[in-house]
């Protein structure tokens, strides 16, 4: 998309160089292109998506209730709202508040900050951070990790995750980086690391005066009680990692926009507080989120909410079982799909990602994700999820069972 | 509110210290403290607020019956919508589109973004310029375009608006800046640039290589039909200028959150587009702006749409004569509250902004903004609006008109 070609250094004005240094995702275009040939050559296949990424159920109807409420109430002189609170509304702060009390965390509401969705902000953060910091990224990840440090020229160094650690990478001691990201449950392999790993992480953290970007969107969707689902419930958590969720797979969210950010006040730098520095940064370059959908979203933290979305999450959950069970049943590896909606698979026969993924589409018309989309490490693996409809799924795991293995 | 006291260079992790370059804004909590040790004083004085820079009309019926329809839609299994298109939906760009064509201006999708608001993009759009460029700031202006740029580190020149050329700076032939602000109508002076002064900054942009950054969040208050109401009406800007607008003052969306920001296809700098590299930065840390919120803007822009917002409109600006009308009355010099929501004062009998601010809370109990806040140039200058209430612009002039000057 970006022509570099003519790109020159001058006096004056200039872009951005960094930018020119982001490689283009190909990945979800070429997998476009490639389901729309096999379609003009196989009018008649049904095709099954597996690869979305997107919720496909509706609003639960206490989140509907609520936003047509505020809707209504926006409507009226006695009860418009204009400008919002600056880090969100006190009333969506306190029900985050009580979420975390429930996982045994205390929060107070100054260290919640309202977003329009955890990928602004796990973009935006790296504005109070200096340039010069390095950073450590798992790989394989989503991609938004690398691509928003490249922007701001960073040093980026990767860290190989693989069958071996179960794609749970720990940090080698004598390794240091100034700013980590860890996703758990992560994207793209659903692997979740344990308390005992995150205490690893924090320790080594704290060690070397480290910040944790832990990306927390999936923690919905963990249904292992022993597995932590915010890193806060892991002792020194506070002193050294900032938390991102979203209730995008949370409540259904992904065309609603909303999400948090939890920066710690014990959480300082350079004796500089971050929340104070984030506060900052959002208060100069962001707006809050609209009061409906910030309404919609307290509405998911009541108890008639919370009861609603978990039978959202069982659906796609379900989903994930029936496709593990057909995977463990072909003898096929893989892992996450149990407290994630993602299941990350060895391709069978050592083929390569794109291999397996012309072979799914031309002899079974499914549509995965290749897993070498999501770094170096993805190479000879695959993406599937659970956002699906039932019977898609179950038709899909029919046409399956019948791969030649 | 940052503590900066402790902050200490080290070999590894570091914030960004160019956010200890940031000066506290007291501007709105002194005028808070202020405002309240006086009612403590005076508990029978009924305060008047003539500062606010809010909207307080309720959203129009067009905008609620469209929201109120895009909910029920969230709710509904067929109708539900996840992720949306990743510059804004087509629906609302084409809208967009159509009003620009309304002034006279083509547009194609593709140049229009939409936004969560113009403070957001405004502040964000940074991110495709280097840091080491330079910036000619406006002074008196909103804040928001300084300490953006100090974030970044820019180096930032500032250019005098005052009485004598009607807060309306042009730029000096011999000087040379990479990006330049440009906010008109103007946030805090009400001024409008006429298009005969908007091409002298155009030509002035394109034979240095600039971008000019147009903020044309009060472009709907412009009734005078000679008026811009977007930098694109005049020859060449889309060769050097972004134009970032907003519904918060158009249409009340201060707390429904909705803009648009357009990036023209012959916008090219370094031989690369500056709407690729927008693209890229949007797409990468951003994810567009509720479904519900878009059906809102979507409707301000139909015909019905658009005649209610009219009507709003019209409510605040006779606001802004009564209030001009009385101070023409009193002889007091002003600019703006003709085109615009807001009413730029000199100070009476060489008072500076917070003299001034201190009689008229405590003679008349009146509240405003000091223009002191607003930058060197806004001392002796005290910023009105004209979104209040009737009644009580009504009871604020006749408390004025007692003035002793």
């Amino acid at each position: 998309m970006i022509n570099f070609e003519n790109s020159e250094q001058g006096d004056s004005m200039n872009i951005n160089k960094n930018f020119l240094d982001l490689k283009e995702s190909y990945l979800f275009s070429l997998i476009g292109r490639k389901v729309n040939e096999y379609k003009a050559q196989n009018p008649d296949v049904e095709i099954i998506r597996l690869g979305i990424g997107d919720v496909t159920l509706p609003l639960v109807p206490a989140v509907v209730e609520a936003m047509g409420r505020a809707v209504l109430e926006m409507g009226n002189a006695e009860t418009f709202r204009g400008y919002g609170e600056e880090q969100g509304y006190s009333f969506l702060r306190h029900a985050v508040c009580g979420y975390y009390a429930k996982k045994g965390v205390e929060l107070s509401e100054n260290e919640v900050f309202i977003s329009d969705g955890a990928k602004s902000d796990l973009g935006n953060i790296l504005d109070i951070f200096d340039t010069d910091n390095s950073v450590l990224i798992p790989d394989p990840v989503y991609p938004v990790y690398v691509d928003t440090n490249i922007m701001a020229g960073r040093k980026i160094t990767f860290l190989n995750g693989n069958a071996e650690n179960g794609f749970l990478p720990l940090p080698d001691p004598g390794e240091v980086y100034d700013i980590v990201y860890i996703c758990s449950p992560n994207n793209p392999t659903g692997a979740v690391y344990t308390k005992a790993q995150l205490k690893v992480w924090i320790d080594w953290a704290i060690k070397n005066d480290a910040v944790i970007l832990f990306d927390s969107a999936y923690e919905a969707y963990i249904q292992d009680s022993d597995l932590p689902t915010s890193i806060y419930q892991v002792d020194g958590a506070k002193q050294c990692a900032i938390e991102f969720c979203s209730l995008s797979k949370t409540a259904g969210f992904t065309g609603v926009r909303c999400g948090y950010t939890i920066v710690p006040l014990e959480l300082v730098r350079n004796g500089v507080s971050l929340n104070k520095l984030w506060l900052r940064r959002q208060t100069t370059k962001f707006n809050g989120v609209s009061y409906i959908v910030q309404r919609g979203a307290e509405a998911v933290f009541t108890e008639e909410g919370l009861k609603q979305v978990k039978e959202n999450i069982k659906y796609y959950l379900d989903n994930a079982r029936i496709i593990t069970e057909t995977l463990a049943e072909l003898g096929i590896w893989f892992t996450g799909g149990k407290n994630s909606p993602y299941i990350w698979l060895k391709c069978p026969d050592g083929m390569s990602s794109w291999e397996f993924f012309d072979m799914l589409l031309k002899e079974y018309g499914l549509v995965g994700t290749p897993g070498s989309g999501f770094g170096a490490n993805g190479e000879g693996f695959f993406r599937l999820t659970a956002f699906g409809n039932r019977d898609n799924v179950l038709k899909a795991m029919d046409r399956i069972r019948k791969m030649r293995l």
